[in-house]
């Protein structure tokens, strides 16, 4: 439903160079989290979930517009295993074409049914100025020293979490669940993003190298701020000796370091709290299991992933 | 009404350094045509024209938006006097900042009285995937031998005039005029946008240097494809003999070729009778003369401006 939604969506033809790179985002796959979790959002409520796909489409172009020019940003040579936009054609090409996305997810967006459209315009539209609120903490973070914990989930709550509460509100609201609904789901959708981006910081470390998709170590490296690392140098500073080291021999360093100072535990608590909250959501939608099944085991499966 | 409006935006909070560069790109001034056509249309159907004030808003924010972008893909040095926002800040900024622009742009738009919100968003998004196609075609012309003047035309149609159509339009549909009204002033704005650039082009090689602001003979000197340089290539290639002459008298040859190959007459002949088409779009109007007046004296002033 979702990939027929993406392949069938009409592009201008004035400039046909312009999609070429669209397409190019788009096909490079991706797991359709969001607009999966608009649709289960919507059948909780209905089952005749037609009208929240096009939607759903919308709030994959927006994502994949953020990708595309994250990754200009960061000079990101790879996505998905291919070639990004900016190195495939050229920076200019990656910043245009991505402003085109941005435009096509709204003429997405605009085809949500007259009923909702105001709400969903107004979900959308605070997600996208969260989003760009927490690439723009993520950016300052990295010349910053003293980033601490609270500053760094409220940086990953904007630049992650909420756009999978605004997926999982929006499919809500568009099958007409009441705001109150639609609100829990929102708040389930955070609490889910925050558990998925700490068990991304933990699996960095200790996930399987043939399943994570990325190298083992790689935030070590770049010295990335993430949870494990600000936790790790609030109760100890990392020893100096960490220098001049194998990048293997680094990485093992830096990974006991983690569990001597405790960060390690931490962060597995961590996780499981926002998988507990993200749980206690769902319980208070007082709605039958097997109803609520696909989202309970969407978050078992998180909090137990590997890759 | 406009600036009270553009001074009184509520940026979010969250990451205020995100918004510095949206109030330096908004304080950098700039005539805001945009957000006085959609108040002028508007106010042609109505005296109370409040409704289309924070609409105006959003316009004159994307426009805002195209620009920043626009300076970063062109490598600009300077806009308004002032350093642009990717040498005063980064270009990381200047594309985040633009990105977080077009979000605020729907913000602004989303807050469309809800009679016509998805008339006037409908408007909107095809307005901006037109300018978006047209930066694109303006980018590919950059590296193409051969483009004629039909092809010219569209470019400039989609990168600058479809705004003023639908900055007309938007205000009209917003003050209730019929979809027939609301058209004719869609194609009044478009074709007096497209006498406005072909005057840009003409300006460059014949304005007055006192009020012009752009120096005379930029086009000219960066090789930039015009409808002058078009249409006079299309009847003689530019002499060899060109090259190797100071700048001051290698402009002074180009204006000369431009008139001896009929090029000039013919660019005043067709801003002309783009200005008589706009005339014609609002005689249909059927509106008294009175109604019409600010709008009737804008394209008279446009065909003699000099600056």
């Amino acid at each position: 439903m979702i990939q027929k939604g993406l392949d069938n969506i009409d592009y201008p033809t004035l400039a046909p160079n312009l999609f070429e790179p669209v397409k190019y985002m788009l096909e490079g796959g991706g797991k359709r989290v969001r607009p999966t979790l608009v649709l289960m959002a919507a059948n909780l409520f209905t089952d005749d979930i037609q009208d929240a796909v096009i939607p759903a489409i919308g709030l994959e172009m927006y994502h994949n517009f953020t990708l595309l020019h994250d990754d200009v940003m960061d000079k990101a040579p790879e996505r998905h295993g291919r070639k990004t936009v900016h190195l495939r054609w050229n920076e200019n090409v990656a910043i245009l074409s991505g402003d085109a996305m941005q435009a096509l997810s709204y003429q997405l967006i605009a085809r949500t049914p007259s009923y909702c459209l105001k709400e969903v315009l107004d979900i959308f539209n605070q997600n996208n100025i969260e989003i760009d609120q927490g690439q723009q903490l993520d950016m300052e973070f990295e010349n910053r020293g003293n980033v601490t914990l609270p500053e760094y989930i409220e940086m990953i709550r904007l630049k992650t979490s909420v756009m999978l509460g605004a997926a999982l509100k929006m499919g809500a609201v568009i099958a007409k669940a009441t705001p109150e609904q639609a609100q829990i789901l929102y708040d389930f959708g955070v609490n889910l993003g925050l558990a998925f981006q700490l068990q991304d910081d933990w699996l960095d470390c200790w996930g399987d190298p043939k399943t994570f998709g990325k190298r083992i170590g790689g935030d070590i490296l770049c010295n990335k701020k993430t949870y494990l690392r600000i936790k790790a140098e609030s109760k100890l500073m990392p020893p100096s000796t960490f220098r001049g080291q194998t990048e293997e021999q680094y990485i093992e360093m830096y990974k006991n370091y983690f569990i001597m100072t405790g960060a390690e535990v931490s962060c597995r608590n961590a996780i499981s709290e926002y998988v507990a909250k993200a749980n206690e959501c769902l319980n208070r939608l007082n709605m039958p299991d097997e109803k609520l099944s696909l989202l309970k085991s969407l978050a078992a499966k998180l909090e137990n992933r590997n890759a």
